[in-house]
């Protein structure tokens, strides 16, 4: 029926060409030399790195490139007929990454990719020009780094309709959200650390901002329910606005703050969201400390899995795009996104306003009779039912008053915040933050 | 280059035949009926179950069978000209389920399985079966049930050397276990209650004696490390001897007592044992809690990742198992445990009394003076140093000492606390618990 196992030293190599050697380029020929024997013995042939090609030609990189072809421009190395497969580290969603991409994928040569942005941007188009050749266009690392997540939700929970998947998918959120209850400094010093730390960019939009794990989200989202790229219909918030005391108010009451991506069908749409919130402290993504990664899938027949691991870095990143590379070497091209392009269905977004969660209020008070019962009645008036009360002992005005609602829309939250910022007892906007549940 | 990617529903379907109609066949049935048009999507063709085996053929198994082939003999089905590939779900390690396997690689035709004591006593055997015809065999239902760890050790994380691999791979002792710290009930209690619930068979020993944990461990380590199946290497010693008195010393010390599978690369030779040991109380193993499957697997490049979901139960296994048959209708055979058997070593066993580590040692003394002087000279006497020591505050004799001790060889250990059971003010003899550090 099929051909006996053969010696994959004597198979046809899987030639490479690699564009861009910063960081993650690099980690991708560490390993493709230290691990050559082993990667053609499971890639089923010898895995062949031809050429290569960066802004700079002169740069010590730690790695020996004397063996390679050189190339300036990257979209020559998509071009070049001798060439199976693009490894595209360059980065960025447009330019010279999307150029040598579509270089190589045109003329059916298989592209691995680390670019999130890119894919975010343009996955469906590059999907479908995949597609058209017959190409592999995969993108393992572009996702939770080392984690090897897209796999497992492509390949490994194929066999289930996904409800909900939410998880942490940027490390230097996470990070910061970590050492502000650690330390007890605000948002501001641990910005300044993270950056010095290299954690965090100097111009830090893309993570704090929530763009970075929206950008994953709509890649995710897109596999696990079987439709168009939709970074569009994300509703993005970031962490700028998450107070050192929310952070510890929340762990008084058993909660923790992360940057959540979320992803859940309900039956009037897809709801999709990056945005801080509260998971219990216990849980497996409210435990999660430092710049570790971790995504929560939930299938119909499989219940939930958990994968966690690091979300960036040289070894993790290079570690999921030499994987992709090998699958490619043993398997070919499968569509980019789990099913083809044609039995993909638009998104049906969930409006926001419409998505229904528990919410922890924190609201500030004058310290005078009545005000509670001013703010219950507002809740009331709006149908949130309230879970748990609590003011916070005695101290100078204004008075801290912590709540934890029953399952509402969000709509009717905003409406009865509104109108608790409304009360002359209230002393500024109350703070608003969903509570996931685990 | 390639083929543009076609549409599934046009395609040649895979046959499917089902051997064993338990729990995991009609859970695999019922997943082919339920998601039959997106499996076909996913797979690049249809699925297509047309005969089917079992023991009895009038039992109700709550799914409609009347569409397919009826077999009384697994064997006849595995050798059916008609059938693409045989989906084992009888178990055993030896009779009709390694028959029907047989039968059907012989003739080239694939298997997926999650029979863990056919693979962990015959799977190189049925591995060169596989290679020699080109047919697949395939077993992510085998270990850890839902969760896809086979393929992200296998595929997702082939990129890597792997170092260690552990976890917690049999559900029924780690309910039992968190069960014990719970409840503050015994051994004998948490057993019999187990066993009501179903979550432990009539003759408890496959769980509760690690050997269910250890077949999954000699698969895994197979695969991690490249070498043949080595169940008989495997140290093994189960929950039985698990106190709840140690269960309690170990919280109090910040650490969680786990049946704990682990696989680990040292310059000596590979370490394999299934044994109760503590590890961190918050490490992600150490708080996992009931029927949970947890594996964190470390590689050279990728570092730590962790997988955790349901080890068992009809919808994880067969969610397992459905996932197998879409990756062989998509991508066809690669050799069985990740590299052909040519490239495969044997095992270089680390001899059990060679292998390092941290250990928790309760020793129950006579409270007389010098008594612990005593123990001390005995652990220093052998080269075991001190990290903590804790005597438990005054009570009845005997007095309880709690000693963690440096990383040290195992043989050291053991030769100190012979001494210490040897002394006169000792009462019995030491509980010795290996802690696995996160």
């Amino acid at each position: 029926m099929s051909d006996p196992i053969a010696d994959p030293s004597l198979q046809k190599p899987l030639r490479l060409a690699l564009a861009g050697l910063g960081t993650v380029g690099t980690g991708v020929v560490k390993i493709l030399q230290t691990h050559g024997a082993t990667l053609a013995a499971r890639a089923g042939r010898p895995l062949e790195l031809v050429a290569v090609s960066a802004r700079n030609r002169d740069r010590d990189r730690g790695v020996d490139l004397s063996g390679y072809d050189w190339e300036d421009d990257p979209v020559a190395l998509g071009r070049r007929a001798d060439i199976d497969l693009l490894v595209e580290a360059i980065g960025g969603a447009d330019g010279p990454a999307k150029a040598a991409t579509e270089a190589a994928l045109s003329r059916g040569a298989h592209v691995v990719t680390a670019n999130k942005a890119m894919l975010a941007a343009h996955g469906d188009a590059l999907a479908a020009a995949a597609e058209e050749t017959g190409a592999a266009l995969r993108f393992e690392a572009a996702v939770a780094g080392g984690i090897p997540i897209i796999k497992a939700l492509m390949e490994g929970l194929c066999a289930n309709r996904v409800d909900r998947l939410y998880g942490v998918l940027n490390g230097t959120c996470n990070y910061m959200l970590t050492e502000m209850e650690r330390t007890g400094r605000d948002y501001g010093e641990i910005l300044a650390e993270a950056q010095a730390l290299g954690y965090a960019e100097a111009d830090p939009t893309a993570d704090v901002g929530g763009f970075d794990a929206a950008q994953k989200l709509a890649i995710l989202s897109a596999i696990a329910f079987g439709t168009e790229v939709d970074y569009a219909g994300v509703a993005i918030e970031g962490v700028e606005r998450v107070s050192l005391a929310d952070i510890r108010f929340a762990r008084e009451l058993g909660y923790r703050v992360k940057l959540i991506g979320l992803a859940r069908r309900t039956a009037s749409g897809i709801e999709r969201r990056v945005s801080p919130g509260l998971l219990p402290a216990g849980s497996a993504i409210g435990s999660l400390e430092g710049v570790t990664n971790a995504v929560v899938c939930e299938g119909d027949f499989v219940g939930q899995t958990v994968y966690e691991g690091p979300g960036a870095g040289e070894g993790p990143t290079a570690s999921a795009m030499v994987a992709d590379i090998v699958d490619i070497a043993r398997a070919g091209a499968r569509p980019a996104f789990g099913a083809p392009l044609a039995s993909r269905n638009a998104v049906l977004r969930l409006s926001p306003d419409a998505a229904e969660a528990s919410y922890y209020l924190r609201v500030s008070l004058d310290d005078q009779p009545g005000a509670l019962a001013q703010v219950a009645t507002a809740l009331g008036g709006e149908g949130v039912s309230i879970d748990q009360m609590r003011q916070l002992g005695r101290r100078p005005d204004p008075a801290t008053v912590l709540i934890v609602t029953h399952e509402t829309a969000d709509r009717a939250v905003r409406a009865a915040t509104a109108k608790i910022a409304d009360l002359a007892v209230c002393r500024e906007a109350p703070v608003v933050l969903r509570i996931e549940h685990a």
